[in-house]
């Protein structure tokens, strides 16, 4: 018995997960992508994970030891979630938005969610795609937000306000 | 410059995510955990990640080429999202809910979002967590549900109905 791809991308198009735009390189010369592939490893020391197609055109970018900002959008950054999916080149991107830098020089977008600099730490090869541990350096927490949210092959909009446990 | 625990944890607040429950085992002897740290990783082969704590005590059943089953949950099932986080023992968590098996036998919740039957194909040690690599075996789609989401240290629900463009 086995999976079809069809069959698989149905099925993970039931588990919902944040989305964010990933950055490496620096202001100058900076390269991103959009991702929902995203995880919280550990917090001791504070380690979150990134998959990329190996095949992707940024792929060459990541590499140990470099610099890889995790942007976490809020649901007013559906649009640039696009951008950085679509056949745009790097400047296309990068100039749609406004950044920064923390510490590593990898570029931090103004106003997500939250904004993880880090530090690439191991690269693991599973099949086609590469999963990318990165070591966070800082972190900067963008203003009040909803999260965006891809479920379901649409966006949806999570609210920001707290539920009343804290 | 380094990032404190607490402000990597405030941060991964504002990383929204699905909620699952995690299986292995049997149906006599099963174990499992929820998670919020799981992601797709390849669709050829179809394979999936999940990231657990390595002093769990469910750790020692996750071993390499083991069944896991990992069962997306929908908003229905916030209360058993509690239970299979909480200080019950494999027995009451179980108990709880009904279960069958697909292709694995890791135990496979019915009525979840959607479930992905996997083998243990690779683990791989990052600090304190164990992240642990599935092969997809077979898929159960569920009954059409809303998806819980946990965002900002809240559960939430995101609607099944699609937006317009499916």
């Amino acid at each position: 018995m086995s999976v079809s791809t069809q069959e698989f991308r149905e099925a993970m198009s039931r588990l919902g997960s944040a989305v964010n735009v990933i950055t490496t390189g620096n202001i100058t010369t900076p390269h991103g992508f959009t991702a929902s592939a995203v995880c919280s490893v550990t917090d001791t020391p504070p380690t979150l994970l990134v998959c990329l197609n190996s095949s992707a055109r940024v792929r060459p970018a990541f590499i140990d030891g470099a610099g890889m900002c995790v942007n976490v959008l809020t649901s007013d950054q559906k649009e640039l979630s696009g951008i950085f999916a679509g056949p745009y080149d790097m400047s296309q991107r990068f100039d749609s938005a406004d950044w920064s830098v923390l510490e590593t020089g990898a570029p931090v977008l103004t106003n997500a969610l939250a904004s993880f600099d880090c530090q690439i730490d191991r690269i693991v090869e599973v099949g086609t795609h590469s999963v990318i541990f990165g070591l966070v350096k800082a972190i900067r927490l963008g203003t009040s937000g909803g999260g965006l949210m891809y479920f379901n092959r649409n966006y949806h909009d999570l609210p920001h306000s707290h539920g009343g446990d804290s």
